[in-house]
């Protein structure tokens, strides 16, 4: 097995049972990326058919919001999976983007093989269920982070989330996923 | 088969193929329950293992944001699922509670059984992926509606989500889901 697929294969296997025949396949179809720290991964509006595994370094996830200034949705550390699955299940257009904000590798997978993997894994379909949970929660925790959560909970919530963040990721960044002002967030670093 | 499980089967027949054994087993764990207008099917905080197919009726999902006033978060019409995913995946308490707007019967769909059929369907764990990606698009959506959208937009994507709701729903619940006013709403609904 290729190093840079040990960490996605630990990965894969808390999801799922994988026999080394079925692996021998799945990381057949896989493959490595590096991106250099600021690189854009994908844009808006771009068509990207691929969900991406983070090996290593850190990825960012931003939109344009309804005044037309980029936001940071969401941060993807080691073995996360990043990608805008929205328009990676229904095939449409980015709404998001992606940028590496370290020196990344990360791997990526492709739609092709999301869909073979349901037929040609015995758990693919459990596979891909688990992922979509996954996602799905994220998403439903950002909405109540949104709706529910102030400001001091929504940093707090980050912090057990992305460890050690505020040391890897500039804070306007950081400001913007939080949807504080840069100097809210000094505040609540500094209380 | 009885006839109030006609419309699950339709729509679950949609996403997958289930034999008449199968279904057998299946609807034989559904359960129907009917409300009458503005009952609380589950409030928040509540322990609820359920997830809701509406058969007829609608129900509006709730939760109290972070000033502790209770906003309208979803619709679910006739053929709709409804239910606290999140809760539901990690058996965890509801952080939204669900009512009915009008006299509504839902068919009661248990963890029991999505975990049963996860194992007894063939297409069991697919049905699940399924259902759940329906569930991330509509969170997503609200996403997306919340950080990219103007309420004029909103109010169309409303409009056409859930066709014929200002006829069937109040405006103030209508005006919380779109997070506007109800003179706000009142100017969209007049333009």
């Amino acid at each position: 097995m290729e190093d840079c697929f040990k960490k996605i294969k630990s990965v894969i296997s808390e999801y799922i049972n994988i026999s080394e025949e079925e692996w021998q396949w799945y990381s057949s179809m896989l493959k490595l990326k590096k991106y250099k720290k600021k690189e854009i991964i994908y844009d808006i509006n771009s068509n990207v058919n691929n969900i991406f595994f983070v090996n290593s370094g850190i990825l960012r996830k931003f939109f344009i919001d309804v005044d037309g200034n980029e936001k940071t949705f969401h941060f993807t550390m080691e073995k996360g999976f990043a990608g805008d699955y929205d328009s990676f299940i229904n095939d449409t257009p980015c709404t998001y983007g992606i940028q590496a904000l370290e020196d990344s590798a990360v791997i990526v997978m492709s739609r092709e093989l999301f869909q073979m993997s349901y037929k040609k894994l015995e758990e693919g379909e459990k596979l891909g269920r688990l992922l979509v949970e996954d996602y799905f929660i994220i998403y439903s925790n950002k909405l109540q982070s949104i709706y529910t959560k102030s400001p001091s909970e929504r940093y707090s919530i980050m912090n057990k989330l992305f460890p050690g963040i505020l040391s890897k990721v500039p804070q306007h960044y950081i400001a913007s996923y939080l949807n504080i002002s840069p100097v809210h967030l000094s505040r609540l670093i500094n209380s």
